[in-house]
């Protein structure tokens, strides 16, 4: 195999060791913050029918989709040098599955097939999902999403929860410094019915959901670029840049979107949400209105949320929404829902750059030293021993030349304690216990197991 | 969407809460022996360029891909309905990447790419797999494998610790009548090469490793049927019939196998790796050599084992080898390597079935229910307050018609504890915590989290 190929596909990694437990550790706080709020955990599979993924992303969604070829069809044989060329005409006749692009379709998949889970249903799922978007610093094509949903309640209690959950997974991650914007697609649907784009509402919300990032006149030339009516446009931006207090701003709005379809109900949502929030003990600067928040996933019909950090501004770290309809387009059964996914990418790449990872500590705690063949049985023996104490524990694999490259070895893994066991230790029936030059200590065989753990927890306490 | 496609691809599974809870219990258990012998997590992705995989699995194994489609082909202006046919000439034009088949592929890539590592380097790693198998009870075509290895070492011990690591997460997981068959490739290539067949090795090892499924007649009808020939059959037939103690079966191979290339090598090192078994500290019974015990896969060079399950009478838990060259095809730089895996959805569904799992537990452990709309804003500041505490704590996210409701859904999560807050406990500052119907106790609000915790160690203890 050459050099050339010997890679993984591009956005796609390798963890080793240390950025293994790195990401263990992050994932574990992430859950132990979803079950503190009763959120139970599923699975679903790497793959999907393509069936299932399509029409529930947009084209653009689509478009990333990792597809798997059917098996056992003509390419088959093309590969098996049987035929020289196949001719397809029915692009699912070749394909048949597709690597999830997030959570939220195999969830709402899952929840079609499974009716009788009780309600309100309360999940997290942490899995990996596979974008073939362009890969580049921070952006991957395969990553980790950690999702938080709830399925079968339609009160704005359930947003809130999944509001402060996510808020509340980012405390326990050492983030201090951030807000949830929150955003309301009835009351963007309002808006825009009243500025005369309705039968635009897709392209009208893509386009506003670029705001902070590309400013007013960006939106501005995308709408024109998306031939939205040029006074339709107008209306819009003069709303969206009216700011103030989220009950000034609600007030206003009910004025102005009194006769729209889904505006009146948009705002007492709204307000109902804010409420709840409130009630669930949030500090005010948490979280605030942001009629802009539009989120660019077709399926969201009601709140939608979304986390940045500010100092460092580093943008968004979650994002969610309600989705009452996508469930019922699988089982035909409506079913609401809401929920919000946690970017554990970004937020490790964060925590990396920000120094707010603890320091990454090896698995084995002792290694037990080969001394010569004769001590080699007792340190089996010795090594057994620990173990059973519940003790990680390493005993040399290859043959070494000494004790000095044992301790690089150890050294090189971060191994904290050596425990040796030469001629002198097996005649008085003793084990050395070292931890480095001059700290060392020895210890009746018999009692290996204790002082081992013993040493092991003043090492913790004070670290060289 | 129809009920007919709305499925899961066959031979893959969701995992409702309760099941991913006792597969996260069953991984935790093996997780945690691995880390006893220092073994150290590692990752890498769900997608491998096809050109890793390919020529490591035999033709067999490559079937078994599931393949990728390369994005942006022609067969992407299909999909969309630019063209109504596409003619492929090459494969590879069509197709780049594969899901891997096993971790041994995807970990010797990860060598190859990582030489910088520490040596020998243990790596643990408990991933999804999959495979285009046809689908049948207990054979899933996505599939968690808990793959434990050493690279870096031609000793043997690096074999018997892979041994033992095996039979001690099987023992940890409460199996106790099995044995480990060890195998060695080089001493069945020294008899191959006795017996005249060296020409025809993988297919005669394909056939021997039959041998505990199909018996002799049928072992030798599946040479005949592989056109080895008859005598060739006949004196290795002879050969791997023969039984009784290792060290005897041992002696008579040496003699056998004298003048052959690798027997010699095979029986020396089979040697060492009894002996090494032993000074591990392993019961004699949980081991033994079997000739013919062979193993399917090309990779292998040393070593094979397999742990069977005698009583119940279920097969294979788990099976390895040595495989000294297949890094080296990827780097070019040859690193002995050798390890296991561990068939986790065998190990469920045995568990399963024999009652070998803990009793599932839900994760919620207080509910808190609203007693009427005066209740609530006080209801959800209790909930909170519980969270603090560390106490995995719920709230009613739909609007409920009273406390009956309320305790149902409490009973089908088995959420062991209600916290009622009513308009008398309002008024005496007080929590009513309630386990079941007498079993209740009313508490200062002030005490709560102290009282709810010692409440639920108190129905931990006492099971209804």
């Amino acid at each position: 195999m050459s050099r050339r190929t010997l890679r993984t596909p591009p956005g796609m990694r390798d963890f080793l060791p240390s950025e293994k437990r790195q990401r263990e550790w992050v994932i574990g706080r992430i859950r132990a913050v979803f079950e503190r709020f009763g959120y139970e955990p599923i699975e679903t599979p790497a793959l999907e029918l393509l069936e299932t993924l399509k029409g529930k992303l947009g084209e653009e969604g689509e478009q990333l989709l990792f597809k798997v070829l059917r098996r056992g069809t003509a390419l088959e044989d093309l590969r098996l040098g049987r035929v020289s060329q196949v001719t397809v005409t029915d692009y699912d006749e070749v394909v048949d599955y597709a690597l999830p692009y997030d959570l939220t379709v195999p969830f709402s998949r899952f929840l079609a097939m499974h009716p009788n889970l009780p309600r309100p249903f309360k999940r997290y799922q942490i899995q990996r999902v596979w974008r073939a978007e362009k890969p580049q610093r921070g952006r991957y094509r395969e990553f980790y999403q950690c999702d938080v949903d709830v399925a079968g309640s339609e009160s704005m209690l359930a947003d809130a929860e999944i509001i402060t959950v996510a808020i509340e997974a980012l405390l326990e991650l050492g983030f201090t410094d951030f807000r949830t914007r929150i955003g309301h697609r009835k009351i963007l649907d309002g808006l825009v019915e009243w500025a005369g784009g309705a039968e635009r509402f897709t392209d009208i919300c893509v386009s506003i959901d670029k705001l902070e990032k590309i400013g007013l006149s960006g939106v501005r030339e995308e709408l024109a670029r998306r031939e939205v009516p040029q006074e339709v446009a107008a209306r819009l931006l003069g709303q969206l840049t009216e700011t103030g207090e989220a009950s000034a701003q609600l007030t206003r709005l009910e004025r102005t979107l009194a006769d729209t379809r889904n505006g009146p109900a948009g705002i007492a949502e709204m307000r109902e949400l804010l409420d709840a929030l409130a009630a669930m003990g949030l500090p005010q600067d948490r979280y605030l209105f942001d009629l802009n928040l539009a989120r660019g996933l077709d399926y969201y019909t009601g709140p939608v949320f979304e986390t940045f950090v500010e100092t460092p501004p580093i943008g968004s770290l979650t994002g969610g929404g309600r989705y009452d309809d996508l469930i019922g387009r699988f089982s035909g059964q409506p079913l609401a829902a809401t929920g919000t996914s946690i970017g554990l990418e970004r937020i490790l790449d964060v925590m990396q750059e920000f120094d707010m990872l603890p320091t990454s500590r090896a698995v084995s705690e002792v290694l037990v030293t080969i001394f010569d063949d004769a001590s080699r049985i007792p340190a089996l023996r010795l090594a057994a021993e620990l173990r059973r104490a519940g003790i990680c524990t390493e005993f040399p694999l290859r043959r070494t030349k000494g004790l000095r490259q044992q301790i690089a070895y150890a050294s090189s893994k971060q191994i904290p304690l050596l425990a040796i066991l030469g001629p002198d230790e097996l005649r008085e029936d003793r084990v050395t216990l070292r931890a480095g030059p001059g700290n060392q200590r020895s210890v009746a065989r018999a009692d290996v197991a204790a002082e081992a753990r013993r040493f092991l927890q003043e090492l913790v306490r004070t670290p060289a």
